[in-house]
């Protein structure tokens, strides 16, 4: 584990020594306030990770790993707008901490600088193709995410494209970028690809399961949200597959937003014919089946075993983690 | 003349060539709504002519031309929300015709959309790094441009400097660009780049005297609406600047938005203290300063004058122009 503590710990410093807020302050105090909240960095992690992986230095992906970072809090900046979702990371969000103007205008900001950072290397043209493909897929998401909100069916298979194109795309470009970077050839490229498509969609199904058992106070979101927001996630369309007519008609009633219910008793209901199904069980199979899948993939990649350790760790560690 | 309308129309064609809308439709179709309006393609045709001038040809330039075009889009559409404005070109605003959501959504797919275009060049890396800076100048204009809104006091020097940021810049980088894609040298390439500052000035200046004067049928916008929405434009400024005493507690007091009065009456009577004032004179002559100091930088340029003469009659159409 030392080598991912190291790296964190390496990208830490160096985050702290970039200077985001320039003139006008109130342009980019909000890109500041965003990017350098406490996180867990993910992207950058697993950019540097590949890299590290295939002999590159650190040196070389500290800059692309911060433009992952950087992009990705654009993507949080705006989504929050769009879903009017008061909190991230238990802190209030751009728009409600500012006002929505600040955070379309800062939103847009963090990305030039997430533009400016992917400039940094020797590798430029290659990494900033592979930031505007990834961000462009990653709108396709946020938009289909917005499109299931007064969609009347949803199918399981439209869901987990949804969430390869808003989470599993950037995690799996991260891992080819710091692959790249390093020099890795295609193939291993691709296989780093594969390998984070798949770690991104246990993530986020684990992040489904986890919102729905979750309290404000430790998820740093609005306790089950997702269940309150009548959000169609893996949770519901597995209930809905697995559900009687009876079942489904009234999770259909409950999640339709028109029946007048105090939110705590809806989530309890939901949880509670949840339970009866084995919602949670079902989806955190599916979950460990992508988990799986994912280590079939790294275990295709040309390099020895102990070179792979890291990457494997910290996988395992995002899939563990508490909250 | 024939050069403009040559590459005015090769650019037509080659936009009419390229497919705006991809899946989902309902991310890229807003997209294509607002880029293939009628327009006058202004910074493509800036890029466009520049590159001519220095013998570049048009196939290495339309990519870079488009880039210009859509960023300059993505830019309005988010600008459109911001400012709550509910008609562009005469047409409904993106937000007003579908929603904030989907504004905040197809802007950014529209940004992206730009980065691929920039990436289709030789120069990829150069094309973007200059893409990147002026989006972020263009955005410190428009966050200067909102705080104005709210500031008691803006001073002429700080309103020339937000126009630079929010106008100038992209018209500019677009001249820049069109050169660095031919060859040019640097010295070129910075002259051409302070014709286009000096071109920029003049041209929003033509703006802020245009949008005072005309109805909503010419314009494509709502009539005289700096007025209406309070905006501290150049006309105002100057005005505050020549009036007396009396004259500028009446100007504060129409422009504090706290007073009631009908739209039009107040539109008559600010137009009414301006021809006092002769203030549409006064910042003409400023926009005419502008206009020949950019004509200084284009003599300056190390080209036989007949290379020239295409971007020195378009620049003469910009500022002749009827809207």
């Amino acid at each position: 584990m030392e080598k991912i503590w190291q790296l964190q710990s390496d990208f830490t410093a160096f985050m702290d020594s970039v200077e985001f807020v320039r003139t006008p302050k109130d342009l980019y105090e909000p890109v500041a306030y965003t990017v350098l909240q406490e996180g867990k960095r993910i992207r950058p992690m697993l950019c540097l990770l590949a890299c590290d992986m295939f002999g590159g230095k650190f040196d070389d992906a500290k800059y692309p790993a911060l433009a992952l970072e950087t992009a990705h809090n654009f993507t949080l900046i705006h989504d929050d707008v769009i879903d009017q979702a008061p909190l991230r990371r238990g802190l209030p969000s751009v728009y409600k901490q500012w006002s929505t103007n600040t955070a379309i205008l800062s939103g847009d900001a963090a990305l030039f600088m997430a533009y400016e950072f992917a400039l940094k290397t020797p590798q430029s043209a290659d990494c900033v193709s592979l930031l505007t493909k990834v961000m462009r897929e990653v709108h396709e998401g946020q938009r289909y995410d917005l499109d299931f909100e007064t969609q009347t069916e949803v199918t399981i298979p439209e869901y987990l494209e949804m969430i390869r194109l808003k989470t599993a795309v950037l995690m799996a470009t991260s891992l080819q970028m710091g692959a790249l970077i390093a020099g890795a050839d295609e193939d291993d490229q691709q296989r780093l690809y594969d390998f984070g498509i798949a770690i991104g969609m246990a993530f986020q199904l684990q992040d489904d399961i986890l919102d729905c058992y979750s309290d404000a106070s430790v998820f740093g979101k609005v306790a089950s949200g997702d269940i309150v927001e009548n959000k169609k996630t893996m949770m519901l369309l597995t209930a809905l597959d697995l559900a009687d007519p009876q079942q489904s008609a009234r999770l259909r009633d409950l999640f339709s937003g028109e029946i007048p219910i105090n939110p705590q008793k809806k989530i309890d209901e939901v949880i509670a014919i949840y339970d009866v199904l084995g919602v949670k069980e079902a989806v955190e199979r599916t979950m460990m089946e992508y988990f799986h899948q994912a280590f079939s993939y790294l275990d295709r990649v040309k390099l020895p075993d102990v070179k792979k350790l890291p990457l494997r760790q910290y996988a395992e560690l995002l899939i563990g983690r508490e909250k």
